[in-house]
């Protein structure tokens, strides 16, 4: 069953059982979708008749962009703990001959470029998600202004769990492009949801 | 139906759509109990045998601690919703005679402490899970140390939503001992998670 199929009662009891799935990267997807959904909320609360036609237009297109991305986190939620299960099997694979040792270790490789990935698709979301927030503080509605700020709160933990979720992996990855080109692709990521999320706080206050 | 019972997708549904609630406190609440529930997780992660007595019993207790928590947080998104909807009904009230005024302007008042109670509960039940979290970073299964660090991100966000909540609803409290005493505690919970969460992330390096 997928997660976005749970009620909340019965994920928050997946993320508490001792399973090592869902762990934090599949609560960073929600956690992610929570914010994305919070600032959706806000792109359909304008301040009516004070917001201009190009307010309104700002809006309305932050609002096309911000749809998409909750599905896409709550797949990627899916996403990481299914890659992280590929890990745990990999791990288990025989390593009783050399022709073992090689295959397993080429499974471990592929399963923690997977777990990489995943998470790094959630931090990019994420940095989707919060490039609307400045128009969102800007234009939404000011008696939003807590909600607008709540999102920002989660889709920063959530970008922050996505990274720690890619770092984690990417230290066992040995492949050196691989390593490097994902390593860059976090750090621009990270870097980017923190300046939009203190430019949009400086609209908020 | 409770937020609990519904399904996660429906859950952002309803925190996507305009309608005022649920809105930040119910999703602050909401990544609270996410928090808490990885902390329970990596409760039930033990190093195994290089547990000590000690630890096994650490780890044991903070479990238990941290169970209650969540169906409490769970309540309090219910509540923070239930809370802001009966403030923007003190607002609808009638107001032609002054009689209509002074018990619009009372209902307003009590409406408002609720919807300051409620987040301050969300933010002691945050700090409540926080202090846990330094003994499950210490004694955790070193594996989950991203799963910590992802708890610790969702309750801080979660504390610093419901603090958001507590600020913009206290600042049209008319009791001045309500008003101190609130944000007192505000400030000194807030002080508390700042400092175990610190604490706990040191513990993670």
């Amino acid at each position: 069953m997928k997660f976005a199929e749970m009620t909340v009662a019965q994920f928050l009891e997946k993320l508490a059982s001792p399973d090592p799935t869902p762990g934090g990267g599949t609560a960073a997807a929600v956690a992610g979708a929570m914010g994305t959904g919070l600032l959706i909320m806000v792109t359909g609360l304008a301040k009516s008749n004070t917001n201009s036609d190009a307010e309104k237009a700002a809006l309305a297109a932050a609002r096309q962009a911000l749809q998409p991305l909750i599905p896409a986190l709550a797949d990627l939620a899916d996403a990481d703990a299914a890659a992280f299960d590929q890990v745990m099997s990999a791990y288990r694979l025989p390593k009783a001959t050399d022709d073992d040792k090689t295959a397993r270790s080429a499974a471990i490789q592929a399963a923690l470029q997977g777990a990489t990935t995943v998470p790094l698709q959630t931090l990019r979301a994420c940095a989707a998600a919060m490039a609307h927030v400045e128009t969102v503080a800007a234009s939404g509605n000011r008696s939003a202004v807590s909600d607008v700020g709540v999102a920002i709160g989660l889709l920063e933990a959530a970008a922050a769990g996505a990274e720690a979720n890619v770092r984690i992996n990417l230290a066992s990855v040995r492949d050196p492009q691989f390593t490097s080109a994902a390593g860059d692709e976090m750090g621009r990521l990270i870097s980017e949801v923190t300046r939009q999320a203190a430019t949009a706080r400086s609209r908020l206050a």
